[in-house]
């Protein structure tokens, strides 16, 4: 297995050096910055991270920050989502598209601050696109990224180790609300989510100086609930379904086809409005069961039926918990349903399938 | 030193069973994309490309294609270069810019046929600013990411071996034009270009199930010039100032600063023009010579001197052939001209360092 090589432009982010102390086995690179993968192997990450709590380094999940006179103009050209109905303290899952109805990225925007908008995103430079918009126009906007690293604290024991950190009213954040709290004499925005089915939370940690402090003070803090250092687990989030941006989908699907509808409701023109409406889905995102062994799912696998594509595979692992092979899948019409019986390409050869009507939740 | 984890969202390449049989040791991600960084050791590699002849997988210098009725205007909106003085076998290098003035990307812009635009980018999702510009002024274009994988093939003995391949035609290749030769019964488009100072090919290969046929014939033909795998060198890039966007300079710098003034003369109203005016480069790219023993250059280096900071380092590693460690910075007007004397802070502590007047070429 190749390492990765050091540069500047493959960015190390606040916590890197705790990740390291913590002994990183693994990396993988998302939005020009490291991101970890994996610590002991990914099943001991993963029997640990649903039974104890994790600090995860999560500082490439960038925040594309707009302000200015014009920046509700602009969020309201690229949101498909009614932002009309984001509450002050929200977070807003919203599927952000193209002109042609194709996503461009899955991201989470909060105000941290009235006037201030973060649009945290998934694997790609979304900022681009929201920049090329605002300088096409002209608008009035600052488009920008801020020094402002997540740091995740995910895993059933969660709530309990923020507590001893941030204090009890910290119990009392809803999920996918933000509240903020100081750390050391400094105000943090803190939310309830994170890339896991496990509960916790997601602090935007906006002075790469205050990292590794924050890092040492949680890892400190929680000794006696075995919290020790993770990151998103690949078997963890097959299992919930938690989608992927460059795996599970891309530029080449919609919303619709992401199993995202319910996200797209804003009755303005937005860019990409149009095409929608023409853009029903014909294919859509399934929860698939791989019989057999099945190697690392490194490439698309292109699902078949009578020797017809009918879809893909994008993630795929073994589950210990389930004693199964999970996988997500993007499944066509004529096989979408539940019980549909399909065949996965894997680059070690065939291997049946079932389309099942839930994730392992 | 941790590895890279697997996923569809690092893609591989069509080329990467060819990368993996030669037994890659190192990689980095690039454009969403597996980019090869080591094969036997960076020195090792680096003596090699500069005497015999390498093949490199640089798939991952992906085209933006800009086809449609609108393409030559969207590509003026975008392009400081004037595009009227490009030649139609013509490769164009082209900084590119925000509204700001601040580069985007560096990439290179050929057109392989007529009405189609190719836009061979550096690190950086730069198709959704164009995509952005493009939806937000309602351009009729097509910007897509085609199936399009440049093969490098780079060093001193690049000519003799393309000639086995495609003919003795490619000799009369100028540096910066491309021809249309046929492999196999199918058209490609070769450039003479490379990320490299010793001479060599660009082949874009548009077809991804050529890939493997195309490189195999390569290192069969070149068996007795030496022929091997290879990969862009750090050492060989650093001591020929070949500058590497992410690293190098990013938004933050304008193609002033990054010594690209001779790039920057379209006389039309493109985005960004105004902004550029009144942008004189403060600082710019210079040739460094750093003292003493330096750590992997995985992060930005500040310049001082007298205590305060002049500038950054960006690139840096030892040079077997010129007995120094050299490096890319970029250093304010007070200590831009070449015999200044700085002190650059490593991770491992400060260093004496000399600002040159040019690269090691």
């Amino acid at each position: 297995m190749a390492t990765i090589a050091p540069s500047r432009r493959v960015r190390r982010t606040p916590f890197t050096p705790g990740v390291e102390a913590a002994g990183v086995t693994g990396y993988t690179v998302y939005n020009h910055m490291l991101l970890p993968a994996r610590f002991a192997s990914p099943e001991e990450d993963y029997h640990h991270l649903k039974r104890h709590v994790q600090v995860w380094d999560v500082a490439c999940e960038r925040q594309v920050q707009i302000t200015g006179p014009d920046a509700r103009r602009l969020m309201d050209l690229i949101s498909p989502r009614d932002l009309d109905k984001m509450a002050a303290d929200q977070c807003f899952y919203i599927p952000v598209i193209g002109r042609d109805g194709g996503m461009l990225n899955d991201p989470v925007a909060l105000q941290p601050r009235p006037g201030v908008w973060w649009i945290s995103v998934a694997d790609g430079d979304y900022w681009q696109y929201v920049l090329g918009v605002a300088d096409a126009i002209g608008l009035d906007v600052d488009v920008s990224e801020p020094d402002v690293s997540p740091l995740g604290v995910q895993g059933p024991k969660a709530d309990d180790l923020m507590v001893r950190v941030f204090g009890e009213t910290i119990r009392d954040l809803r999920f996918f609300r933000h509240v903020t709290l100081p750390f050391d004499g400094h105000d943090l925005v803190i939310a309830r989510s994170g890339y896991s089915k496990q509960g916790g939370f997601e602090i935007y940690v906006d002075d790469s100086a205050m990292g590794m402090p924050l890092w040492a003070a949680l890892i400190a803090a929680g000794e006696d609930l075995g919290v020790r250092a993770g990151c998103p687990n690949l078997i963890e989030r097959v299992e919930g379904g938690l989608l992927s941006y460059g795996n599970d989908m891309t530029r080449e699907n919609t919303p619709f086809e992401a199993g995202l509808a319910r996200f797209v409701n804003s009755p303005l023109d937005y860019i990409g409005k149009t095409a929608l409406a023409s853009r029903p889905a014909k294919r859509m995102i399934r929860a698939v069961t791989i019989e057999g062994e099945i190697p690392a799912c490194d490439r698309l696998w292109q699902v078949f039926s009578d020797g017809r594509v009918v879809g893909q595979v994008t993630s795929a692992v073994w589950s210990p918990d389930f004693q199964t092979n999970v996988a997500i899948g993007m499944l066509e019409a004529s096989h979408w349903d539940a019980g549909a019986r399909i065949e996965v390409g894997t680059q070690d050869g065939m291997r049946h399938a079932l389309v099942r009507d839930r994730f392992w939740i």
